[in-house]
């Protein structure tokens, strides 16, 4: 056995539930659609260095690797069943492999989704995992469907993972150890909203997770939903934890311009609003109302109901050198 | 418009068809799968000095990285229907990337496969596709099914794509032009055998594609199924081009042990040999009996009925380095 072949065995799951009728170890896998539900597929692929920092520990570089992709089936409002995975790294680590692998497997059967097929390929390190899913046949979410006078919601805190970033970049000090490890925690281990997306499924009117900064992502929703927006800044969630460390103005910037939070931003008629409160209570997520669609294209900032600029820089990536764009 | 997302419109298809729900441009894409019908489900990374030399031109490394997922669903007897692709590269090289989106459309458009996600991604090169196709309920191929008895079979010409990659890599001389081009041809475009896979889907007792050496993977394909095969080295289909460029021992070596021939291994039952030869013929496609499974796990060569020990390198890769492993 090669030491690829000896990676692999760290891949080959245990047991696989009735819908996966071939798994790990043929040409491809072989998967049962159940009638009435409609197949979701996504890609993501994430590189040292562009989407986490190279020192990043195998363990949270394969939640992160899973979870991003969790993360766009939850905006469908679909359930996640299956994924494959294409691991390019230099050299064949076994310690490395043994960490990226249990903790891909934990997060994996926390969501009950199940590792099909996939490849390991001698190269720069670059973990490409896509994931299947399923939703019902009438109906899933989207972009598109916002309409003018929906309310824009998110979901968590956003901008907390930016602020993880941030300390992991500099040294910054004063920080309690409790806020630092909480902002560390969500720029390395994102919840991925799947729970939350199931429970909008029929309430939302247009999704999306937010990879990119909550106004970035925003503006992409009004632009598929032919719509633009108002938003509120000082609905935004307040974070503890950015508002110590970093103050305000920069907690602001943050949550309206970090990434890498994959929370869920999504619209909803304003009699739904009330359904929407009731699923975020039960799954203990909150969801915070941050605006309202409007007729238009743009996006407008409102302090305390007076209009302000906010400077949309999108999200300036650690790498500074591009990240990636999804088909 | 950054760099990539000026990419991401040589990757927006016209339109689809009808069982494309939703195609790029959101979190995920939504498919349809047919009552009757499971999902087969595959993926292959392909990265510069390990699967293709790195002076490769963008439309044939766009080719491979398709074709060698087609050639997984051939395997399947799957039909292939939807994409997803990862593209890793260093620069936004808009020339390269319209070349390769070209390639990669026309192979696609011939397969009618659709591209239904994906994303770019700044970082070294490093192509994965996912394949998605379509499989009839009532029955697929895969590696465990030979039963003792059953021919092998072996599609096209194994050993010409190897025979290409070493006119590659060294300065062979007093070769024909067109020999050498038949062979680069091999080597850089195999044809995925999707519509073999298609006919011998409910003929074959077992399959896989080629692509690490025809030894190598019938070992493969002998150890699912728990049984041995007997080989005749005199009815390895015979390739003009290898025999005049190399000379009658290295067409055999290549043809046992070169990679990269994407045809397809498979066994049936001797009483529906006749049926798999009508059908190679309805598609012009040469399919040559080799040998036989028998029982064990051995696989013993002969030539001319004398057994031959035949060194089992498995494929020697030009990058020498490892290569992938299919989990």
């Amino acid at each position: 056995l090669g030491e690829f072949d000896l990676i692999a065995r760290y891949f080959t799951p245990g047991a696989y539930a009735p819908d996966v009728l071939l798994g790990v170890g043929d040409d491809a896998a072989v998967l049962e659609v159940p009638a009435g539900y409609r197949l979701v597929a996504a890609v993501d692929t994430i590189i040292a260095g562009i989407h986490f920092p190279i020192d990043t520990t195998a363990a949270n570089i394969a939640y992160r690797a899973l979870a991003v992709n969790l993360s766009d089936l939850a905006a469908m409002g679909a359930q996640p069943r299956w994924f494959t995975l294409s691991l390019c790294m230099p050299d064949a680590n076994e310690a490395w492999i043994a960490e990226f692998a249990r903790s891909l497997q934990e997060l994996a059967a926390h969501y009950r989704v199940q590792l099909v097929g996939g490849d390991t390929v001698k190269g720069p390190l670059n973990i490409s995992v896509q994931i299947l899913g399923l939703v019902e046949a009438d109906g899933w979410l989207t972009r598109r469907g916002a309409q003018a006078g929906d309310v824009v919601v998110v979901s968590g805190v956003p901008g907390e993972a930016a602020g993880g970033l941030q300390l992991l970049q500099s040294a910054t000090t004063s920080v309690s150890a409790l806020h630092q490890q909480a902002l560390l925690e969500r720029f390395y281990r994102p919840t991925p909203r799947v729970e939350l997306g199931r429970k909008i499924r029929s309430l939302a009117s247009a999704a999306m997770d937010i990879s990119d900064g909550l106004l970035t992502d925003l503006r992409k929703l009004c632009h598929a939903s032919s719509c633009g927006a108002l938003l509120n800044l000082e609905s935004l969630p307040a974070s503890p934890a950015l508002l110590a460390t970093f103050g305000a103005a920069q907690a602001e910037q943050f949550a309206l311009q970090g990434g890498d939070d994959y929370e869920l931003l999504f619209t909803v008629a304003p009699q739904r609003w009330v359904q929407v409160q009731a699923a975020a209570a039960d799954l203990a997520i909150i969801c915070t109302p941050i605006g309202r669609m409007v007729a238009g294209q743009q996006i407008q900032c409102f302090r305390q109901g007076i209009p302000v600029v906010v400077q949309d820089n999108g999200y300036d990536h650690f790498a500074n050198s591009g990240r990636s764009h999804a088909l």
